[in-house]
């Protein structure tokens, strides 16, 4: 059996590598159109943040240990242009010159995601860079320290934007931030999303929110920014608006498309033709709460997606069951996690919503260095099952999270939550935990409407 | 109504607390054999590690709070000697001298757990201590002072006596620690209990292990220890071989005593006589994942199950529905926490356990300050169901478990947690978090038994 795979990052590595597993002498061909493959993609603004490492480092696995070591056919520099569904084949052009074709048995589509494009004017003058791809990487991190770069407008605040304003702050590089919108992380309540405001500005970063940039100019190696009603001059514009799945081959192969235009797939990786599967961010998956299409490109789905399609090319034998979008970004010195729906995103699923904030302790009473810990919860009004969380603190909120992601994914209700036993001693949590604090008062509020939001303090525990 | 409650530690004051908040007419007296209620008792090893700390700081709210500001009746230095159920009516002296007797409607057993007690020749020599009440950790904290301790040898390798193990450390004492038992923390593997035994010589504390004690003789300030083999001197004798529930009123008043003896409790507290309920270390529970009575005194089901008597002294509203002994301590740099069954409690409890024991990472391949994480999972092989798992790390060790806590309430496969969306950010974990690498690891050993335990590492993770 041959099987090809289009894209060698986190998808299409670990379809290689597990196909190879299943069985040694399938024939496996892997088409990269970059010369990078399986990279910590996520850990590029860590990286760039410190001057002593290189980017490089971030590479997991070299070709020559896919090749070599694990007898995957890994070819570089091949951009795939066609597929042919009716053939089986495939076809593209080598290093920008020559064209090849091949023939599949099995195909893998994992072609990631894409940087969004800016369209005003400028958006493409020298300075004006994304972080997506290694390469971006590269080009980001040497043109910091070729242009000695004093200052930087990040553009959008997702994950990449709030990620890179603390790369770039300890690289002692001012920030500016910006984004159309008025608010940083909308998915949250105003008062949890303003920690991370409150955060950035304490460090020194600039929230230019809710403004509209008309034109980018690059002068004199630096760029001049102009806003409706403003302007500012910077030495780096770091563009972060998002990403947009890379399906067109998959489109105009006449395969079925999912949510924002990205891959529909079954709960196998199929897509709409049998021999051809699709994983990773160019593809959608199924909410694990509703079974609705959902494109959430995330790096363990992505890892998850491949690795199971590997095995599914012999037989249907990985289901993945569907997704949460659970994810953790560190901001300065704040953790910022989220799990399912928000209190907007449930109300659209067609729940009838409540959610509570409350604000609790990172350890016991008089336990030295206590950090407040935040939590959100949204839950169903009828059913009372758990919907989705935002956990925010300078610690305990990374890994908390994972806790009521499990709850997520049983359906579990708020109050079946509340009585969890959950681990305790006074480094790490107050003896109820944040979390369960939360679940009390969401469940005082689903009672009484009315309720304000409470800041609960340890002393007032027992208030329970 | 009269709602008389035995004891004012955490089950006690959360329950007298919880039964005002519902009906503030209610006359709830609190009999309270000391004269401290509603401190930080798991907080003693942190207070009494720091010179600069009173541990009157461990106290979370004075009587004065209670009977002031929540209107209940709460005596001191009040020992309740007898409980008359056919008269509804308790006896006992106050402050060592005069008789009380109180009737009531309600009464609430809250007596807790007391230090066991060595029996051998010198057990209550001066200088060797227990630490189990705040008026222990008085005593504990001034004796070191006193006596300018400068070693110290712990009896018992439990949670008191590993988190006593840090606390003497960092007061720069020399920490020997000794057990009849030949390993620590049993209900791990081997090789994990080993990382916390290297932890603690790391640090220079000296174990002595499967050693049994024949005396201790006080002389001359000093403590003469005197094994079986060996002798030792020490400035300080810390006895930590466990609690015993303190339920000699209730198996006097005729009440069905649970395992241990502690007190026999249905699901809402109630005891076999209607009208008196217990909670707390002194009472039983039901484990979660065979309903089996059991008794697992842990600081957060003394404080759920004395809110939820507060509550069910008026009707039976609040069902608890079980523990899993959930549980997390620190032990000089490590993290270590547990939930549900070990192996052997698996296989008592009659599953057929199979377990797997894997060390990952706490940060994505190249993340700085990398530290290994270590998970050990228990499921049983017919049914796939996760029963129980420990964690250790020096970070994300205590937070992760809860998460394994959900799912083992819930009845989750161990197919079903590798399925679970949970959170990656490079600061935080590998992408597929170490939870989960251990689930794919468990999944593979129930399908080959002959497998070798794998330490994974974030490169061969996609060996997935």
């Amino acid at each position: 059996m041959k099987f090809v795979i289009i894209g060698g990052d986190a998808a299409g590595m670990s379809a290689a590598s597990k196909a190879k597993r299943v069985d040694k002498y399938v024939d496996v061909v892997v088409l990269e159109k970059t010369f990078d493959v399986s990279y910590s993609a996520c850990g590029m603004p860590y990286n760039i943040a410190d001057p002593d490492r290189l980017i490089d480092d971030l590479i997991v696995r070299t070709p020559e240990v896919f090749r070599e070591e694990q007898g995957i056919d890994l070819r570089l520099g091949h951009e795939v242009l066609r597929i042919d569904p009716k053939e089986k084949m495939i076809e593209g052009r080598l290093n920008d010159r020559d064209d090849f074709q091949i023939k599949y048995d099995k195909l893998l589509i994992a072609t990631g995601a894409r940087a969004r494009k800016l369209t005003i004017p400028g958006h493409d003058a020298p300075g004006v860079l994304v972080l997506r791809s290694l390469q971006d990487g590269r080009r980001l991190k040497s043109y910091i320290e070729e242009h000695e770069v004093r200052s930087a407008l990040i553009i959008g605040s997702g994950y990449i934007g709030l990620e890179m304003a603390e790369a770039l702050h300890d690289r002692d590089i001012k920030v500016f931030l910006t984004d159309i919108r008025t608010e940083l992380a909308p998915w949250m309540p105003h008062e949890m999303a303003n920690l991370i405001k409150e955060e950035l500005e304490s460090k020194g970063a600039e929230l230019l929110l809710g403004k509209e940039i008309c034109e980018l100019r690059s002068v004199d190696g630096s760029i001049e920014v102009i806003f409706r009603d403003s302007e500012l001059k910077v030495d780096l514009v770091l563009v972060g608006v998002g990403v947009e799945p890379c399906s067109e081959l998959a489109s105009e192969a006449g395969l079925e498309l999912g949510p924002y235009r990205s891959i529909a797939v079954d709960e196998y990786l199929h897509t709409s033709n049998p021999d051809i599967f699709a994983a990773g961010d160019c593809s959608d998956a199924f909410h694990a709460i509703t079974g609705v299409r959902v494109w959430i490109p995330l790096a363990l789905r992505a890892n998850r997606a491949g690795w199971a399609a590997g095995e599914n090319i012999f037989s249907d034998s990985v289901l993945l069951p569907g997704v949460l979008g659970t994810s953790v970004f560190k901001v300065m010195d704040y953790e910022v996690a989220r799990t399912g729906f928000s209190l907007g995103e449930a109300a659209i699923a067609g729940f009838d919503p409540v959610e509570e904030l409350i604000r609790s302790r990172s350890k016991a009473h008089g336990h030295p260095n206590n950090q407040f810990v935040y939590v959100h919860l949204v839950a169903d009004r009828n059913s009372r099952r758990l919907l989705g969380a935002n956990i925010v603190g300078k610690e305990g909120a990374a890994h908390r999270i994972d806790a009521l992601a499990v709850a997520l994914h049983t359906g579990m209700t708020v109050d079946a939550f509340f009585n969890c036993d959950l681990a305790y001693a006074p480094p790490f949590s107050p003896v109820w935990d944040p979390m369960l604090t939360a679940a009390r008062q969401l469940q005082k509020k689903i009672a009484f409407p009315e309720k304000k939001p409470t800041f609960e303090d340890e002393k007032n525990l027992l208030l329970l």
